[in-house]
């Protein structure tokens, strides 16, 4: 902004800047804020911060982002732990939640939830041709010092998989005894952290009705399940005018031709504004392949946060021209 | 002892005490040393310190134990947890652990691991016969405050059931994030404990033999399986005469009928006395129903204590005449 106001006397588009902290726990109190200033809110166009350069240093950018569903499973057996021995009488809550949780996802890794595939929008024609252009495979087996991808998908299914399936993932569970060694211990309670990843036109609450439905169905409506965070899949259209103006705007000052992506495997509250208030959305950011992302030594490189100022300074002149 | 070199002016039969500290890891260094001592530890018949009386006051005296095997089992995804984006292309151990457990035992209790059941030993005549004396239900299910056994199983079910079944237990498992709330992290490995709880004749090495084929066969071979303590199943027959003065010795003492269980649903190396230096077994103790065996606040009560002593004296001199 000092850039534009020293050089061309002035920032030559109105601007607005959205921040808000809780992305990670699904942004539970965005919504009832949007909707009530959505005159404020109002624009154009909308940059979403997030991505960046790749080890080639070509910029990376998203146009969607899959939704998002955590929940947690719990299941509970006698008043306290009991001796093992009382296995062959007494409830095991911790098998209980094993079995429950095996109803959701088959080894071969197809989701079994009844009704959860409905309303799931395959790729477009553009998308499909626009998957041709990412140098994912090189970018992504190097940063997770991966030898092969799940179930030895090849890296143009790898891809189509990581941005149009839709998931349920465990996060994490506990029971029982967990310390060194052994313990002839017969658990009281076990819990499970799961998260579905959805995309269009997929809904979180849908998705949690299936859900708890399932289990009932399957004998396990015992199990208590708790509903986390969610936020709704989005996508802005490849052939929207903005897409084009951002991808050439960075190939200007990147001096490298820009990737983009149809929709990124993450998830976030876009659809907010790409939905609700109605307008394009981009990302674009300043990281690097080396930031560790959510990881210890998170780090940004200072010649990278240099360049996406520039990139942004560049994209508001075009942008107003 | 005192009491009865006061009033006998001696001890009327040769005594061996033998004492251990590991029965809770399954006394990984017991065997060796029986071995190496055969001949010192020789007797006419043994009284395993183990029970005591319930809730009439009734002594319960335990003929065998059951074998048990502690394993751990492990696996492993990517090189550090990544997050759950990532879900349809990296694997998930979380995932295939359960997966892998689910081999184990099905929903209806069915312990699926091919020749599991091989070499298990039904009842005997004597030992149905036996089974009817025992007023199993009332005490257990007072003792847990448990409303119905598992799978709704009668009171004579359940105590079959608990004495004669082979069971495979899940004691504890962990994987990833157990904290409050959501984290949307693909753990990087897992992990899980069970016991197996084995009737004669089977084989704790056969059965962990089994254990890894049934994984490998169901190309869950990537697995890690530890094996930790193990003790092998024995019982004194019934008809044994040394089952029979125990329990009339412990009727006089106590004034009540002893409760003969052929066997304990729990475990210990008992096999080593009854079966590798051949004599008989027989449990007694000074419990007591409230004495909260491996729980918070364990006790133990001054009565059954001297009443204990009383009924070790008078079997002593009851087995020496």
């Amino acid at each position: 902004m000092k850039a534009l106001l020293d050089s061309m006397q002035g920032v030559p588009a109105n601007l607005k800047f959205f921040i808000e902290g809780e992305e990670e726990i699904g942004s539970p109190n965005l919504e009832p804020l949007v909707r009530k200033y959505k005159p404020l809110l109002s624009a154009d166009a909308a940059i979403w911060e997030f991505g960046g350069t790749d080890r080639r240093g070509r910029p990376n950018m998203y146009l969607g982002l899959k939704g998002v569903l955590s929940v947690e499973l719990r299941a509970k057996g006698a008043s306290r732990d009991v001796h093992s021995a009382n296995a062959p009488i007494i409830s095991n809550p911790a098998w209980r939640l094993l079995w429950a949780l095996n109803l959701l996802k088959d080894k071969n890794e197809k989701i079994l939830i009844e009704g959860f595939h409905e309303n799931v929008q395959s790729p477009s024609p553009e998308e499909v041709e626009c998957l041709k252009n990412i140098p994912f495979e090189e970018e992504f087996k190097e940063e997770l010092k991966l030898e092969s991808f799940l179930q030895n998908k090849s890296g143009s299914e790898a891809l189509e998989a990581l941005l149009y399936q839709p998931t349920c993932t465990i996060n994490g569970y506990i029971s029982g005894y967990t310390g060194k060694g052994s313990k002839t211990v017969l658990p009281h309670e076990a819990s499970a952290k799961l998260d579905f990843r959805m995309v269009p036109n997929q809904d979180p609450t849908e998705i949690f009705r299936k859900l708890v439905r399932h289990l009932e169905r399957h004998e396990f409506g015992d199990l208590e399940v708790i509903r986390h965070g969610s936020t709704e899949p989005t996508r802005t259209p490849l052939t929207d005018p903005f897409v084009k103006l951002v991808a050439e705007t960075a190939e200007n000052v990147y001096n490298k031709k820009a990737v983009i992506y149809p929709t990124s495997a993450g998830s976030g509250p876009m659809h907010l504004f790409q939905n609700f208030l109605g307008y394009p959305v981009v990302s674009a950011g300043c990281s690097h392949p080396e930031a560790n992302t959510h990881a210890p030594n998170e780090n940004l490189r200072i010649d990278s946060y240099i360049k996406g100022t520039k990139f942004i300074a560049t994209l508001i002149r075009d942008f107003a021209s």
